[in-house]
């Protein structure tokens, strides 16, 4: 099939170096220059609402996917309406705000942090009220790795970061969270669904920094609740493609925080972790392919490489260590690529990745952990 | 890095997908149109004697390898007075020639069939009174897929053979074996070396059509052998890169057939049955990774698929079953993919095979066999 993708990014790449074996062949619509994914298909160097561009996919796609979730909603519609567009448009529209996602949390019985709009000055007193302090004030629409949000501990400096961020913004409960996890699922248009282990994911400046699959210490109910959790949200956007929920655990206790309607960076450990990797398995799912369920031959740890390269060579000698780069010029805070941890048991895994985290340039002595969980 | 291949086929898009993860870029020389690498990459499309494109690479590449040992030999002299050429040339010319191939086994005390030269009629009768009948009739260049070789049974039907295939002969004593078996192996241009389990290899009408890995029933003593015979090759070629010993087994005793200086067909269960698969190790070591230690999750198989496509959606819905397009128009006896099937010990393996050995058109019902090591 000729598959389009919405975004040239790495992950625009990864979807193609996926996708390419099953025989398809790829079209990018990406308005930067020698994008990630430059190699592995035609670019169509454009915004993603140009007119003249999104009717030359429609004409020279037989499906179309996204690699972000922040595609304009017209850019959608107008496909929608002439292509296959998976995940479905509405997937788009129910991730893109952050308050509708916590709203569909809710709706579904899915628990997350208290939560409450905050659209003027007036409204802020209100939003406080129902969460508590400290709070977390983020914005609706466009954050990313960690930006357009702040922590904050009062009323004055909620005030504050209302007036920085601007208006359309939502109030959380700050969770005194254990850690961070998420859960990687796909769903094929037939309706089968798949999932992935939940994952340890460790941030640093609001940038995923490790992830560690399978997370240590969870009990099959807890990955059964996590399972659940997914699986309702991908039925209720009649989902197809791979999606992934970010969570936290608090108390033993999963609450959501976010989905993300594509394939995930907590989920790059699944090529060479899995058999069939998320790229892999969003392909399947939107080109009509049944999702593979994957098989695991041990844990798996993901450490991303971010702003700066290390010395690549010496990364690929670490017997373990699989190495991933995304063809980028390296810039601070940029991801630049990623390496996978693989063979032996857990405390293997660890050593391996202790090894290659002492490499990364930047990253601070010794592997992020959580206490309970630690890297061994 | 910049890597330029000589030949844009199969082996050369699964070269690219397996090196632009470790942030290197391609350029394929290749004649013939819409080549299997095309995606992945820049396309030179001219004869691989073509001084321009030859001139071309020597200025737009850091390295050369390639993925057919049909190389002229004067177009791998130009490119390595100019930049790196790897396997080395010394590689080409001594697998381009049969006899020179043979010749290099006996020198290295490596175990073959009985052979000898047949420049001429008159050279027959010296030829059969070295290998004894039957006889394997072969000629000494640009054999492949079974093509240029047929077995005889008397003197008369030699020389019938031989005035079919023209001058430039080899004779061999036709081998009895059990079954074949084929050793890949990568050595870094550091000399450091890995291999791969032996691999049990099944062919129908001289085109390979189904591999097994690790060959079942194999002693360490006689992968010892087979890696020992294969390093002792690479060390010989001073080589760099993977390489293919293609070998018979006869009552417990390997014989060396052939040497294939690239990636091979009975290596493509790497890309799902091990950590690191033939092509990555090929590229890293081109490159100047060290190659690195393949582990394996479990027994592995290979089926091609020949001539003509099956219902690709119903063999990629098989759990276990990965399939591999090359983006080829169906033609008989062109390979046009191949389905690597993992998952499980080597029953389970084998019912997965024969689940989709069903599927594949034109290929007669049951699993090709050796008695002595059945599908189980």
């Amino acid at each position: 099939m000729r598959v389009a993708v919405l975004g040239g990014g790495q992950l625009g790449r990864m979807l193609a170096l996926a996708g390419i074996p099953l025989g398809h062949r790829f079209t990018f619509l990406e308005p930067s220059p020698d994008p990630p994914a430059g190699q592995l298909g035609k670019v169509l160097a454009a915004p993603y609402d140009d007119p003249g561009a999104l009717a030359r996919i429609a004409e020279a796609a037989d499906v179309v996917t996204y690699e972000f979730e922040n595609v304009p909603a017209a850019s959608a519609a107008f496909l929608a309406a002439r292509l296959p567009v998976l995940p479905p448009p509405a997937a788009l529209l129910a991730t893109q705000d952050r308050l509708a996602e916590k709203r569909m949390f809710r709706q579904l019985g899915i628990p997350t942090a208290p939560f409450h709009p905050v659209d003027s000055p007036a409204q802020l007193g209100a939003a406080l009220a129902a969460t508590g302090l400290p709070a977390v004030i983020k914005t609706r629409r466009f954050g990313y790795d960690g930006k357009g949000q702040a922590v904050v501990h009062s009323a004055e400096e909620a005030a504050s970061v209302q007036a920085s961020l601007g208006p359309g913004l939502l109030a959380e409960r700050f969770v005194d969270f254990e850690r961070e996890l998420s859960i990687v699922a796909a769903r094929g248009r037939d309706g089968g669904r798949v999932f992935y282990p939940l994952t340890e994911n460790h941030h640093r400046d609001g940038i995923l920094r490790a992830s560690r699959a399978p997370a240590p210490g969870v009990s099959p109910e807890l990955q059964a609740v996590a399972e659940d959790l997914a699986g309702t949200v991908m039925e209720r956007l009649e989902y197809a493609g791979v999606l992934a929920v970010e969570l936290f655990e608090a108390r033993g206790r999963l609450l959501a925080n976010e989905v993300a309607p594509r394939v995930h960076n907590s989920g790059h450990w699944t090529l060479d972790g899995a058999d069939t990797s998320q790229f892999e398995n969003h392909v399947r799912a939107v080109t009509g392919l049944p999702p593979a369920a994957p098989r695991m031959a041990g844990p798996a740890a993901m450490l991303n490489i971010v702003g700066e390269l290390p010395d690549t060579a010496a990364v690929a000698a670490i017997p373990g260590a699989h190495l991933h780069l995304y063809d980028k010029v390296p810039r601070p805070g940029r991801k630049l690529g990623h390496v996978n941890i693989t063979g032996g048991d857990e405390a293997a895994v660890g050593e391996t990745a202790r090894r290659v985290w002492a490499l990364l340039p930047g990253e601070p002595s010794g592997l992020p952990a959580v206490p309970s969980h630690g890297w061994r």
